[in-house]
């Protein structure tokens, strides 16, 4: 859908963090990505090379792809000049921001002169069905976590790969717009109508061979009061046999509630496993999945020993340790 | 914003289930309904006078309102025939269903030459915002279900009206379509993009007096794999103080879905209580309404007696019962 390879805009990220969607195209799709645009005062580097729009196309670069989040929610002039010129170069543009390039007359103009296409990646382009709870063959996995952000798509992703690697069939499934820009395809789950939602992800793992793995990316969680409705229907819709819980040890509250304390991985461990066999009784709850970033090596290691001996999953930080021992659970199943 | 009084159109629902648009009308504002509209094969009857257009019209009516629900999303073509006839004799449309009337190419046309106007209470009409979870002043009130479509729009309407009538402080606050077309005013909770879901009702639930409840129609249930998400949006958005429970204890397994059985309420109170204290930890659950229309006078009293032995709350059927001692019990909080 989008053409490969990129040219990853990392625009005048502030920090590394709002440049995670080019991180993750980098880390799991790095034949994608030919190099990297940086205005100035950007303070994210992916280690690619610093190319111009003319250096990315003589190298073969199709699509700029929008890889950092927007201060405020709008698409500044300085953004403009460099997506204008990206545009007459005879680059394709590519975006998971909430305000679309779409609605930027400026933007749709010059893409019609210039006959370029505009992918905003972040709204449903299906007519989704409402979900209709039938049993499916193939196993389905899904990433779910204590707080937003902790981890799951790349904990996904990791597990994705690591499947691929042993020769088991795995396909990885974007809910978000970064698994989106990565992989190419997906379900903006956050942008779908609330009725449709459930049903979205039935569409996203539809039924496959039996020993076919779906490896559904999470959103939100259940305890954040703000997605929770969107975790809950990736839970119903994708109606997982495996649940890997994702966690992120230092976060003094729930990203974005100051009022709201962040639950113990039990508390995620029961209810995500009560929820999920309201659509699948045979969940099982097969790991856990630590952000261990804010942690030195050794505090990793052992936090993941500790949860590890008091829940009985294998407890790994799978960016450190690998995702090995996570797939080595879903041997049972 | 709708012109009263309405003629309800009932189509050709397949039970009497599909026609609770109007019947709701119908109950709760007796003097907007002049008569009913039937086509052929009608398996609704809400006891109304069966007219003509030009007899609504001769009655007095404004609007016709479509009091039917269409599974398959699909405005037919014999439907059609009624609402363009209805246009010409002068009426307006109003309608919560999934496709707009707006987006139908003939009836938009067939408006604009009548100048009548076409009502989409299902399309939401404000900029929602992201949830934010900080506590607000006030009282709230939510309706949770076993199933949907089990009375909780009725319960809480009865509620509303039994607390009015005691001098209470409430509110009635619409989630659905057949509430904002009862009341004017809600929120199209089940048309609104995923990410604003519990924000939207926030935003339908202000800060308030302390004394003051806000009476939330409930949706979907937390069990109903299909609209699961949307229930948990309203019970973290609501933050309820109190909830109530609701059942229908004959259907044979949740609406729509033949693989799912019907939860108990037990199963109901544990799961919403742990959910609602997610957002609010003083929650509790208050009593139980249950919707008896399939038992017998005597049956319908054994019924509840049981269950409110079994559980320890107030039980009724507000229909047959009253809704007075569900409102006792708010006493307490």
């Amino acid at each position: 859908m989008i053409e490969t390879p990129y040219l990853l805009f990392l625009g005048d990220a502030p920090d590394p963090l709002a440049a995670k969607v080019a991180q993750g195209i980098r880390d799991w799709r790095p034949d994608n990505a030919v190099g990297q645009y940086r205005m100035e005062g950007c303070k994210a580097d992916l280690g690619l090379p610093d190319m111009t729009l003319a250096e990315a196309k003589a190298a073969g670069a199709k699509t700029l792809v929008i890889g950092v989040a927007n201060r405020g929610g709008v698409i500044s002039a300085a953004w403009k000049k460099v997506l204008v010129a990206a545009l007459e170069e005879g680059f394709d543009l590519a975006s998971g921001l909430h305000n679309l390039l779409r609605d930027e007359e400026d933007l749709s103009a010059v893409a019609r002169a210039t006959g370029r296409v505009l992918h905003d990646v972040r709204v449903p382009s299906v007519k989704y069905p409402i979900a209709d709870g039938k049993p499916r063959a193939g196993k389905r996995l899904l990433a779910v976590g204590t707080d937003c952000s902790v981890g799951k798509m790349y904990t996904t992703l990791a597990m994705d790969a690591e499947m691929k690697n042993r020769g088991m069939k795995s396909s990885f499934r974007a809910t978000g717009q970064t698994g989106i820009l990565i992989t190419g395809d997906g379900v903006p789950l956050d942008a779908v109508v609330a009725d449709f939602m459930a049903g979205s992800i039935e569409w996203l793992t539809p039924e496959n061979d039996p020993d076919h793995w779906d490896v559904i990316e999470g959103q939100g969680s259940l305890f954040h009061i703000s997605y929770s409705g969107v975790t809950l229907a990736l839970i119903h819709g994708g109606a997982p046999d495996a649940l890997v819980l994702c966690h992120e040890p230092t976060r003094p509250h729930l990203r974005g509630l100051p009022d709201h304390p962040v639950p113990s991985l039990e508390a995620l461990r029961d209810l995500s496993l009560t929820m999920a066999r309201v659509a699948n009784d045979r969940a099982e709850v097969v790991g856990v999945s630590v952000n261990t970033q804010h942690l030195s090596e050794d505090e990793a290691r052992s936090y993941c020993a500790e949860v590890e001996a008091r829940m009985g999953l294998p407890t790994v930080d799978p960016f450190r340790h690998g995702a090995g021992r996570l797939v080595d659970a879903l041997a049972g199943l």
